[in-house]
């Protein structure tokens, strides 16, 4: 199947498409494999075109049909039904009565009357079944010629999520669809190119009807996600798969999705009924956000300091000025007092510290631009390493955030 | 132009295709009109079709450009650099020297040693010209037949951007490309569908012309773009515009791109010599994350306490736990005891905190979820405000943040 997406809005990059994200992850979870994602303008001729590309190159392995969002609005620029009803040689309108009341029921509950503009989207052409919209005026219109099927659905992202389970349950009628099983091994620590070497055997023993995603993020690690198509919803025999890669990534593999580092860092803290707090500095309260994303962290989160100035790390984590003179702030020694200063400030079992230099500026010949310390601290151990991360600001403090999550995963033991 | 993506990750809808985005809005600002975005698996011969239509399609209006991106990594299911060759029948391979040292020198920084797939990216096809990654490992590809030009871009967003500008650079030398100029005010706190009746006046009064976006995020606010076509780069129509419309917006307006909240902010304090300390709770070091992104701010911000639990506000805060058990820790008055003791703590000049219930559970009956209090201080005055931001935890966390800088903004006068 294709996904057509329509808007001026994505062609001169105003807004980044992420309807054709949230259908395409539908469609795949659902079995219906996406071949090509198109963007076009707000021009009649340019969605017919798609259209045309899409209606004239079925893919054997693949059921016949076009997703389209966006251009249904009530305004001069929203040409997608214009498009349709020419794509499909229908000239003919009828007014789709639900809609209409759907229509004005909506602007009565504003205490506003609806106008022309607005009844003439309940107008759909002839040809086409139309699909009431639950969350805004313009319906959605299934178009069927030969085997073939094209779906209007509206460019607003919550009518367009409100009206998909619709359209998937009546293509899932219409097509036998296979039952894929997916499952996705999350690991952190190895480049992509190493962990690409280490289990190039057993991705060659995977069996045909298996396929391997390899998915490298700066804030998760790399994803390896396994595809397979069984006659059932039964997973066996990716778990095998895995069960058998686990021994030779050892502690690199956090999780399985939705697991995330912080998520699995929280989820072993609530295990030991322990609690965490950290110390930033060129992470700049990076890691505290990731730890605050998790719903429920004030189970186990204590709090951070983001000690961006020496007088920071001077007075609220208790380090000597000396030993910031004599160390310089970018120093194993001091992110080793960070993370002691940050467990004992606010009475933690666990605390994890970072200092760099995230750049542009900034840096020591021993000590790059993209040098970063990050120290991990219990009770009876501190421990610190150096890393550095050659990229731009936001990468190199994204790449040290997820490197401080990651080391207080493996340390909290 | 054409811009292809590359990747089943897009396709299966596991990543939002951002890339085609980010080199929409830069062609678009250079003049090179995007026709179509396509995105397609990782299957040479879907990238050879998409190719294909591409250069058998020129629009008379376009440069017939392509620029793609995706699929250019070490590993097996990367066949970018396969389509290509095949696409212009180039079956040779150079090494392209500088890639070559480029990938040493960068595994040689980390400590690695690189193995064949690392230095088999900088084997190109001896038909392209191979463009050096400054952030990554694999290089860019730059290919030409007749009046036809297609560029290979890696995928990584990181190395994606930092290549971009040398390609536009290319491009900009080989075709006549319009004068576009656009500026974008930056208005904060105005919701999007009153800013539009505010601004309908002034926006009938536009040149033909001259046209106007509207970006609404919730960490910039509303963003409202002019663009013109001019003989020459200046600004002075554009400029006179938004000079009409300032007034109407008052201190809503605080800037123009690429200024942003945070780096105004930064602007106001370093102008007054004057120092900054966050103190968030539901924020959990968002406010914090964006301050630091701006460079430079440790000249101005002294740094942050993110108070998760009371212990925090009572231990770094200095907040009487009597206090906490009266008021609640979501409540007026902690966020003023949070400002004021922020700003002791760290000896700022002014301070901001953020205290609420970011959601999925908590909140109260007066304080339901998505209720968030944000305090500004200084040595003179503290001064509270209570909001209420109906969304999902991620999106109530940045609007609290985004507010609480907008308030600070506000204060620093």
């Amino acid at each position: 199947m294709i996904i057509i997406t329509v808007g001026n809005e994505i062609l001169s990059g105003l807004i980044v498409d992420t309807n054709s994200a949230y259908i395409a992850a539908q469609c795949d979870a659902a079995g219906l494999k996406v071949r090509k994602i198109i963007s076009v303008s707000d021009d009649a001729d340019e969605i017919a075109d798609a259209l045309a590309s899409s209606f004239s190159s079925p893919s054997p392995h693949c059921a016949n049909v076009t997703l389209i969002t966006g251009g249904l609005g009530p305004t001069n620029d929203d040409v997608t039904k214009i498009a349709l009803a020419r794509f499909f040689n229908c000239t003919e309108t009828v007014v789709h009565r639900p809609s209409l009341e759907n229509i004005e029921a909506r602007f009565a509950a504003r205490g506003i009357a609806s106008n022309e503009l607005n009844r003439q989207q309940a107008e759909v052409p002839a040809c086409c079944t139309a699909i009431l919209n639950r969350h805004g005026t313009a319906p959605g219109m299934w178009f069927e010629r030969d085997a073939a099927i094209a779906v209007a659905m509206p460019g607003v992202p919550s009518e367009m999520k409100a009206m998909l389970p619709d359209v998937l349950n009546r293509l899932a009628g219409r097509f036998v669809l296979p039952n894929i099983v997916r499952r996705t091994m999350m690991v952190y620590g190895i480049p992509e190119s190493t962990l690409a070497e280490m289990i190039a055997p057993w991705e060659r023993m995977l069996p045909e009807n298996m396929s391997l995603a390899y998915l490298p993020d700066v804030e998760t690690g790399v994803k390896l996600r396994l595809s397979t198509t069984t006659d059932n919803k039964d997973s066996t025999a990716i778990d095998e798969r895995f069960a058998a890669l686990a021994p030779l990534l050892g502690d690199s593999v956090y999780g399985y999705a939705p697991d995330s580092l912080e998520s699995v860092v929280g989820q072993r803290l609530a295990e030991r009924n322990a609690t965490l707090a950290v110390a930033e500095s060129c992470t700049g309260g990076s890691v505290a956000r990731r730890i605050t994303s998790v719903p429920g962290c004030s189970a186990w989160f204590k709090g951070g300091i983001v000690a961006y100035s020496d007088e920071a790390k001077a007075n609220l984590l208790g380090i000597d000025p000396r030993d910031l003179e004599r160390f310089g702030a970018v120093s194993a020694e001091i992110a080793e007092r960070m993370a002691i200063g940050v467990r004992r400030a606010l009475n933690s079992d666990f605390a994890a510290a970072t200092t760099g230099f995230a750049g542009p500026a900034g840096g020591t010949d021993e000590n790059p631009v993209g040098t970063c310390f990050v120290a991990v601290a219990a009770a009876a151990a501190v421990n610190v390493v150096k890393y550095r991360f050659v990229a731009d600001r936001a990468t190199a403090v994204a790449a040290a955030a997820a490197t401080a999550l990651n080391r207080l995963r493996l340390f909290i033991n």
